[in-house]
């Protein structure tokens, strides 16, 4: 669905939270993983997650790693977990961080967004292979309608190593960025092409926000990978909205601070609350 | 497996070509695909192609696009066509373009190179992420005996909105290409760490072949997307070493061009023989 709908939600919950769901196994309660395939382990921890925080989070992010890593079992648990998260009214960003050649691209956004898929709303998308690495997402996004997120500047540490490399007087993000900016502009993109800028660069967030004063931000790297509250200040619009701001350990693993893995439904509740009124607090 | 191995199969078959597996279901002949699922069909459609060419091409490279847009089923298809293509002795490359923050990297390394994976020996890596989305494939290929591509100027036509940005006087694909040189120096990146170069850029294969003597190289675009043998000469090193070349539709559908499905086998080993022939005039 395009940005529109998940900024409905967003308003509808009042929390621009979005819950990763990047299950490693040893992420899963033991009492969970106990007697059970890995497939089903994954998926029940997930339905777990999903229903202690449907009536407050509008979003998942499921990570396709994840699930990829245990084959074909692994896939069969994200697609349920998908059909999961989008009965109980989420909306779904499935995190692929694709990007190929036209024909290749095509067959890709088939895949995630097609009529065979599992439904998720919306794929990340790799920026480096150009137009029409992207397009046939965008293309698709319109047909089926789906939206994505495309890489711009990432939350890891060595993101600098090519996204900050200077090009005439500004860094590589900045040119990525005008692309995102042109490929939402076009008949198909609009509403439905967002932009990936990681929690941990508040600078950068800044920045891209002013370049970017109409594109949707998928914020990952709040929580566990170091982002604050404060941090992702900037990447809200000056009304509050048009940003999602991702955590998966933060939440996932909450109960592992209280030693309570029966329990951990409470304690992923718990951090959600405080997330949602710290993230609040500062879009507001 | 490392480069060596796959340096070893060149050697031996006298042919630097590698055989694109991007089963689109209308690459199919008819006879194949009926009565079929379509995993089933990919499955058979491949291993037909696998047979007729075994014994004087090295290596295969499934485009995982091609798989994952016929989900579950699609991927058995994959999964199966690795095994078979091992069992034949071929070198595989699966073409994957994955990219993602370090403990994401890991996972899919894992998937890929893991003891619960097809045994590919070979995966392609975008580099948009810098060292900490590369290195986890890199430590992963020295655990398990494989290698890594990593795209440095692909193929496709847009490829240059990103890549040929102007960095300080080197385009970013010369940025790319020192982070690959990094990489592939690096105690557990020893012919380990290849580049992905386009057939499509002559100039550019030769200015990179210069920054990078002791590198590997991938060379898509071959045949279908119009890179000729001519345009690959510069991507082997001086000894005519150093490069594998694809051509996926060239080979999988030169039956098309004689409207004889049920003889797709002999023209598709036609036109890797002359492929291979075309290749070797211009590496020696």
């Amino acid at each position: 669905m395009s940005f529109e709908k998940l900024a409905e939600l967003i308003e509808k919950k009042n929390n621009p939270t979005v819950m990763g769901l990047d299950p490693k196994l040893d992420y899963v309660p033991v009492f969970i993983r106990e007697g059970k395939t890995v497939g089903d382990a994954l998926f029940e921890f997930n339905k777990g997650l999903i229903d202690c925080v449907s009536d407050i989070i509008p979003a998942v992010k499921p990570q396709s790693a994840f699930y990829e890593m245990y084959g074909i079992e692994g896939l069969k648990a994200l697609d349920r977990t998908i059909s999961y998260a989008k009965e109980a009214g989420l909306y779904v960003i499935t995190d692929v961080k694709r990007g190929d050649i036209g024909s290749t691209a095509e067959a890709y956004a088939e895949a995630f967004f097609g009529p065979a898929s599992a439904g998720t709303d919306c794929v990340t998308v790799n920026p480096y292979l150009g137009s029409d690495g992207v397009m046939p997402f965008v293309l698709a996004a319109e047909k089926y309608d789906k939206a994505i997120f495309v890489l711009v500047k990432t939350s890891n540490p060595s993101s600098a190593e090519l996204q900050d490399i200077d090009c005439g007087g500004v860094p590589l993000y900045i040119k990525t960025a005008e692309l995102v900016k042109k490929w939402g502009e076009c008949e198909s993109g609009k509403k439905r092409v967002g932009a990936v800028v990681g929690a941990t660069h508040p600078r950068q967030l800044k920045e891209l926000r002013e370049a970017l004063p109409d594109v949707f931000f998928l914020v990952p790297g709040y929580g566990a990978q170091g982002g604050t509250a404060e941090d992702v200040r900037f990447a809200f619009c000056p009304d509050g909205n048009g940003a999602v701001v991702n955590s998966s350990r933060g939440l996932m693993c909450a109960y592992k601070k209280q030693s309570d893995d029966a329990n951990y439904q409470k304690y992923t509740r718990q951090a959600a609350l405080e997330m949602r009124d710290a993230l609040n607090s500062v879009r507001k």
